[in-house]
C-alpha cells in the first residue's frame, strides 16, 4: 500500500463531498473580544460563533488568577494527578465544582472531552452488567466513552421519555442501568426534560449522568446549569460540565458522589495517565467559577443579547430554530450556499459564523449557528441582522412569514 | 444494584490490594522549584519525581510569552480547532512542531495521552486492513487508541526486533502495517533501537509511529528526541510528543506529513469535538521547544546531575536499573516497603517521590522512580542520597557490591 496515496485520495473524496474543513486563523485580542484578527482572512472580523458564551475568557478576575498562579507557581502541572501533577489548585478547583453542583465532590479532567470519554468508559466498563441508555443526540465524547466501555447501549429517541420508559422496561429490573444525557443540545438548542428523566431513573432504579456541557455558568441562579434553575441537582448521579466554553479557560469535570468520584478516580485510564492541566489554568477556571456563582449580571445580558437577535431576525423573517436556550441556529438547508453566505460573511462583512455541515448535523438543516454574548453590542447586532439579510436575499433562501408587529 | 455499596467494596478492594492512591497535593514556588509546599504532608518538601525534567515550568521565557499571551488575547480559545478556536498562537506552536522533528507538518492535541489515543484510533480505524505491530511496553494512551480503532492488533516482545521481525514477516507483504513504539520507556528508562526498527519498517513497508514523550526537548542537538540524536527522524512517519514534560506545559502533538495530519484532522473524534488549547498554553509551549532548540545548557546539566545521582547511588550500593536515559528506577522490589519508603522520606525527610507500584509496573518490580533535573543542587543530591541510604539500612533491603572506588 502506498499510504500517502491512500491519505491523499480520502481527502480529495471529503473535498469532493464539501465536508472538508478550513480553519479560521484568528487571534482575538483581549479587552476586544468578540474582535479578533483573521490572519488567513481579510483581517479584522467580529466573532458570532464562539463558544466563550459570556466573554470570562477576558474577565479581569480570570486573567488575574492566571497571571497569579502563573507567578506563584510556574507553568505546567510537570505530572499525572498520582505522579507529583495534583496541585492546591486542582484540589481548590475541585472543591468549587463540587458546590457548583452540590455535590460531595468532584473530579477534574484535561477537557469536558476527555471527562466524558473517561467517566461512561470507566462506569461502564467497571460495573458488572451495565447498560447505558444513551440519548441519540449525545456528543462524540459521549458515545466514544459509551463504545470503549463495551457496555451494553440502548439508544432512546432524542428528548423523548416515552421511548426511554419503553426502553427502561424492558430491561431486568435488577439490572445496574445509567441513563446519559445532555441538558443544552448545542446544535438545536432544545433542551432535555430533566426532572421528567430523573423520575424514570428513580422509577427503575437507574443512574443518570447529564452533560451540561453548553449550561454550566449559564443556567442556575449560581451557573450550576440547567439541573440548578429546575432545583433537580441533588436527584443526578453525575453532573458533567466544561471548563473551556462558559468559563472561559480549559479543561472537563464530574460531580458526584465521593465514592463515584473515588471510583473514577482510581481506574479511569484516560485520568490517570495524563499530565494534569496546568495550575495555572485550573486557577483561572476557579475565579471564572467563583465570580459566576455569585454574578448573574453576564447571565442576564446574554439573556437579554439572545432575545434581541431572535426579534430582529424574526423581523425580517430569518428562520431559526425556536428553542428555550442561548443558541440560535439559522437554518440554510444546504451546504453550498451556507459555505458560500459564511465566506461572504467573513470576506465581505468581517463577520465569523463557520458554517455547520453534514455529518456534524443531518443534510438539508446545514446552519449558521449564532451565538450571541454579553460582549456583543447593538451596532454588532444591526450589523449581523443587515448582512444576513441582504444575503439571504442574494441566495434567494426562503423566509419565514414576517412576525405580527 | 445499590450503586454506592458497589464503589465502596471497589475501592475497600483496591485499599486491601495496597493498590488505593491519594495523591500528594502540591504547590510549586517559582523560581524554587523543584521545592513545594505539600498541604496534605509535612509542609516543604524537594519534588524528585516530577516529569518536568528541565524546570521549563519556571523558566522566564515560558512564562513571559503565557503572561503575554494571557494579555493579548485572553484565557481560552472559546471554541474547537473548526469552530473558531484555531488561534494564531495553535498555528505558530505547530509549525515550531514541524520544524523541531524535520517534518512537513504538526497537529496539537490536548494532550500527549489525546495524541495517542485519537492518532493510533484513527488511523486504526480508517485505513481498511491496517495491522498495528505495538510493542508490549507501550503506554496506556496507544493502547487505548489502538484498541479503540479495532484495527487487528499484533505484540512484540518489548525492545526486541527478532520478535518484531518475526510477526512482520507472518502478516501478507501488502497488507498495511504500522509499527508503535516508544523512544524512552518511562518506567525502566530503556531506549527503542530506532534505527533497527526502522530498517525493518522499510523492508515490510510498514508505517512506524513513535511515541517521543520522554525524551522531546531531552535528546537531540535541539530537543527533537532520541530519534534526531540518531538522526533518524526523517525515517520515522509520525513522531509524537508531549508539550506537558520536558517542555513544562502541556498538550500532545503528532509531527508528520502533510497529507497524514491532514488526514488525522479531519477524521479523529478526539481532535474534532473538544476546546483547542488556551492559545498562552501554546504560546507558552512555543517559548520551551523555540528556547531549547537554541540552548543545550539544560540538557547537559540535567545529564550532569543524573549522572552524579547514579554514581552516588552506587558508591552506597543502592540497585537501580541502569539505563542509557535520565531515569533513575531505585529498586525495592516490595510494595509495602516501596509505601514505607515513600511516606518516610516525605514526612521525616520532605523528599517527595511517589512510589511506582503494580500495576503501574509488574508486581516485585515496585520502585523509586527519580528524575533529577538542572535545578536540583549538590546539597538536594546529597540530602536524598543520605536519607535512601539510612531508609535502606531501616528496611534491610539488598544493596549491591559497592562499587569499585
Ligand atoms: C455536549 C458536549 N460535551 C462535551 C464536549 C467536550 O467538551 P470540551 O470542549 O471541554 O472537550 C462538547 C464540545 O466540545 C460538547 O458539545
Ligand atoms: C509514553 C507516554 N505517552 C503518552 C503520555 C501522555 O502524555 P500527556 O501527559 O501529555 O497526556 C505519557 C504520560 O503521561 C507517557 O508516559
Amino acid at each position: 500500500m502506498n499510504y500517502t496515496d491512500f491519505f491523499r485520495s480520502e481527502l480529495d473524496a471529503l473535498r469532493d463531498s464539501g465536508n472538508y474543513r478550513n480553519f479560521a486563523e484568528l487571534e482575538r485580542h483581549c479587552g476586544a473580544f468578540p474582535s479578533a484578527t483573521c490572519h488567513n482572512g481579510p483581517g479584522e472580523v467580529t466573532i458570532w460563533c464562539s463558544n466563550d458564551y459570556l466573554g470570562m475568557g477576558q474577565h479581569p478576575l480570570v486573567l488575574d488568577a492566571m497571571h497569579a498562579a502563573l507567578d506563584r507557581t510556574g507553568a505546567g502541572a510537570g505530572g499525572t494527578r498520582n505522579i507529583s501533577g495534583t496541585t492546591h489548585d486542582h484540589v481548590r478547583l475541585e472543591a468549587e465544582l463540587a458546590d457548583l453542583h452540590g455535590k460531595e465532590a468532584a473530579l477534574l479532567f484535561t477537557s469536558g472531552y476527555v471527562s466524558n470519554w473517561a467517566a461512561l468508559g470507566t462506569l461502564g466498563a467497571r460495573i458488572p452488567g451495565l447498560t447505558i441508555l444513551s440519548d441519540a443526540l449525545n456528543h462524540a465524547s459521549m458515545i466514544e466513552g459509551i463504545r470503549h466501555s463495551k457496555a451494553a447501549r440502548v439508544i432512546w429517541k432524542h428528548n423523548d421519555q416515552a421511548d426511554l420508559e419503553a426502553k427502561l422496561a424492558c430491561l431486568p429490573a435488577n439490572a445496574p442501568k445509567l441513563i446519559a444525557f445532555e441538558s443544552v443540545y448545542s446544535m438545536d438548542g432544545d433542551i432535555a426534560p430533566i426532572a421528567e428523566i430523573c423520575d424514570l431513573a428513580d422509577r427503575y432504579n437507574a443512574m443518570t449522568y447529564l452533560d451540561e456541557v453548553h449550561a454550566v455558568g449559564l443556567y442556575g441562579p449560581r451557573g450550576g446549569g440547567v439541573a440548578e434553575r429546575e432545583g433537580v441537582m441533588d436527584r443526578l448521579t453525575v453532573i458533567e460540565g466544561t471548563l473551556g466554553k462558559a468559563f472561559g479557560v480549559m479543561g472537563g469535570y464530574i460531580a458526584a458522589s465521593t465514592e463515584l468520584c473515588d471510583f473514577v478516580r482510581s481506574f479511569a485510564s484516560g485520568f490517570i495517565f495524563t499530565t494534569a492541566l496546568p495550575p495555572a489554568v485550573a486557577a483561572g477556571a476557579a475565579a471564572s467559577i467563583r465570580h459566576l456563582k455569585a454574578s448573574g449580571a453576564e447571565r442576564e445580558a446574554q439573556q437579554a443579547r439572545v432575545a434581541q437577535v431572535r426579534a430582529r431576525l424574526d423581523q425580517i423573517g430569518l428562520p431559526h430554530i425556536d428553542n428555550p436556550s442561548h443558541i440560535i441556529p439559522v437554518m440554510v438547508g444546504d451546504p453550498v450556499k451556507c459555505k458560500f453566505i459564511s465566506d461572504t460573511l467573513l470576506r465581505d462583512y468581517g463577520i465569523y459564523i463557520q458554517p455547520i455541515n453534514y455529518p456534524t448535523v443531518p443534510k438539508w438543516t446545514e446552519r449558521l449557528r449564532i451565538t450571541p454574548s454579553p460582549v456583543h453590542s447593538d451596532a454588532d447586532v444591526a450589523q449581523l441582522v443587515a448582512a444576513l439579510e441582504k444575503l439571504w436575499t442574494q441566495c434567494q433562501l426562503a423566509r419565514r412569514p414576517l412576525a405580527a408587529q
